[in-house]
């Protein structure tokens, strides 16, 4: 398709959203994605450039001529100009800054000196206000005069004389009350504001729990300076679940259009995490070398006990680790919840004791060698349900992030204290 | 707190957002749930009903007298109504239903006879409408008359003569606009319109692709039925979410308001294929007995290569999954991604071995347990990348959800691999 025909690609971009091309350009190779950048030109516009993934916006960016990067920010809200802005090089920001208006450009630095990831960063500075003693007539005849609303807007905020936010008006409720209606008697009880440095997280998790559409942001004086809205929110709680998603797997931040030495380069240090503690449990196995050279039944049969355990510590870690973020996991059933991961594990454990007691004794004609693998499967299990729950407990109350590191202190646990309790046992018993 | 005393328990909800009140009824434990229900009555209105986790809603709703119940669903949107009255038994539905008023009553049922999941279900059928001929002035004398307007809207649809849906206005372009204005000349760009029967899962992917606020729901002659809201959108983004995360990690739909029992019936399948799968391994290594009780030292290392090959293979298939769930991974850039995925393992492949032929040398003073181990992870790896991708495609082109079966698969591919190309290269290379 990307082989020179202007007017083909331009038929072809012309009805597509911009999201759909952004996927576009994401999805196809590297060369032939700089060979559509520059043939698209002015077609990739701001839209395209804030809906493309950020590990390969650098690299359109830097196909692209400044004038049509300057039109491309040009028609963009602050608050993606700033998240464009944000992941690019020092010199390559200052190219961007330079694209804009003044006003524009004073906006778009006040937002990057607020903190990553914070409310600041995800606002846009556009708002529409009224006084609190405003009328629903009054604010009409003033939107009417405005003619640089922003694109979209839900509530109209009151605000005090100290341009501090004390509540807001839906559109739906302005448009269908009577031109005399104060503003301040049909305000919304949802009304929720947020403060510019609160994290992007906190306020999506908000903006779920509570079904906002849009909430104020205000600086550390309480002043109106921004305003969040839902899309926005709607996107950082699917970063965050990708986070959390990755993090669970071991899978830094990475994304489809990475390179092979990028992913290798990211997913290296958690492999090599893992090799740590395999080796850590292969020690273990090293203390019973004795009754695996009398026994190797055992050695086959090993493997069985761990990965049971380890199964069973994931699904107890991953309900805990997504209940820990949804907040519904906190100190009030914490101790509720460790009992019943406990007993559930017990239970399962003992059901699977049996399965495996038949197991044992008939492939290896050796009754005792089900006696064992019964008792480590069943202590296994149970140890699992208690360090899936525990494990991120602990590390939420370090204030470490248990989508992070869950993972490889509950597979550790359940390895060293399977083969521990397998081998263990065995040694007592078969030797 | 919930011994008895009404006038403080009010106080203490009175404040509280219908969604935290939900949360504290789940996170206490279950008898207390009752006396607090009990005690609350009916400060437990159709929000928190609303709010509240689908596992203990229909134990709530047992406690509440028909007529709390019946003030309870008055006060919500229809599309609330159908959310709480899927989940019950059939005789309960009918003690609901049998509450409403007889308007709501049938836009109820009308609703329930969508399929589960649908975009019929996730509607609320409360629209606002105008004819395409008329102005910003029209419109708002039109809604100025209406008394019964949904809480929340933000948009006027505009419909044709036959009641199809064809554009709509944003009520800020209307509140913004002089009132000679036609509604036809400022509608928005965005407009996307969705079927009654379409999965709610396919309305949520566009509602973020695409920053939709709210889009109407059309019959399948294409008439207006319902309008969908964003923060609808939004909790379904939440559960499809839960959902992957869970799935992967071999839970089923749980929550932490579950019984043991319940969580001990709904785990032990997941852990049960999981034993077949690692017995499955267990006869691989068997294989390879003689070679076994010959060099200890195998039974010692060879976890370490299934769990380094899990571990990548769990990574990929992270990665796979979720750029499926949000359709990053197409036909067009599988192929890509595949190459991506095997040079990445054999690379990672390639360093560990470096790093484990160096340990099982020294370990062990025999330099060929080292090459044993380094050839063995080489393989294991690439396979791991290499499955790890191609697994979810494949079940994803059978039409099954990748998250459901993706890791026991790959698990079984990088743990067989593992114990084989150890074990067998130790047999040719140690015997």
């Amino acid at each position: 398709v990307a082989e020179g025909d202007k007017a083909r690609l331009t038929a072809l971009f012309e009805p597509m959203h911009a999201a759909d091309i952004a996927d576009l350009l994401e999805q196809v190779e590297p060369d032939e994605r700089r060979q559509l950048v520059l043939l698209a030109g002015s077609l990739i516009d701001g839209e395209v450039l804030s809906e493309i993934n950020e590990d390969i916006r650098e690299e359109v960016i830097e196909t692209l001529t400044s004038e049509q990067l300057a039109d491309a920010m040009r028609e963009l809200e602050s608050d993606d100009v700033v998240d464009i802005i944000e992941d690019l090089d020092e010199d390559r920001q200052e190219a961007v800054l330079d694209a804009l208006d003044m006003v524009d450009r004073i906006a778009v630095e006040q937002a990057l000196s607020y903190p990553e990831y914070s409310a600041g960063r995800l606002m846009q500075r556009e708002v529409v206000i009224a006084p609190e003693h405003w009328t629903v007539g009054d604010t009409i005849d003033h939107l009417r005069g405005q003619d640089d609303l922003p694109e979209q807007f839900y509530h109209v905020i009151l605000v005090d004389p100290r341009h501090r936010p004390v509540s807001y008006v839906t559109l739906g409720r302005i448009m269908s009350s009577p031109r005399t209606t104060p503003l301040a008697s049909i305000t919304e009880e949802s009304f929720r504001k947020f403060e510019v440095d609160e994290y992007e997280g906190d306020v999506a998790y908000a903006f779920n729990q509570y079904h906002l559409i849009s909430a104020p942001v205000t600086d550390a004086d309480g002043r109106l300076v921004g305003v969040i809205t839902i899309d926005d929110a709607m996107a950082v709680l699917d970063e965050e679940h990708e986070e959390d998603v990755f993090r669970l797997a071991g899978v830094g931040d990475e994304s489809l259009s990475n390179s092979t030495f990028e992913i290798v380069r990211r997913r290296f240090p958690w492999l090599g995490v893992n090799l740590l503690t395999a080796i850590l449990a292969s020690v273990v196995i090293s203390l019973f070398e004795d009754v695996l050279s009398a026994v190797v039944a055992l050695a086959v049969l090993m493997p069985i006990v761990a990965s049971m355990g380890g199964n069973a510590g994931t699904q107890s870690m991953t309900v805990a680790v997504r209940a820990l973020a949804t907040r519904d996991l906190t100190g009030s059933n914490a101790w509720r919840v460790v009992r019943r991961e406990a007993m559930a594990g017990l239970l399962n454990g003992c059901l699977f004791a049996v399965v495996m007691a038949f197991v044992g004794s008939i492939w290896f004609g050796e009754p005792l060698i089900g006696v064992v693998i019964a008792v480590a499967m069943v202590v296994n299990l149970l140890v699992a349900g208690l360090s899936g729950v525990l494990v991120p407990l602990t590390l939420e109350r370090f204030g470490i992030d248990p989508a992070l590191a869950s993972g490889t202190f509950v597979t550790t646990v359940t390895d060293v204290v399977g083969f521990f309790a397998f081998l263990g046992l065995a040694s007592l018993v078969l030797l």
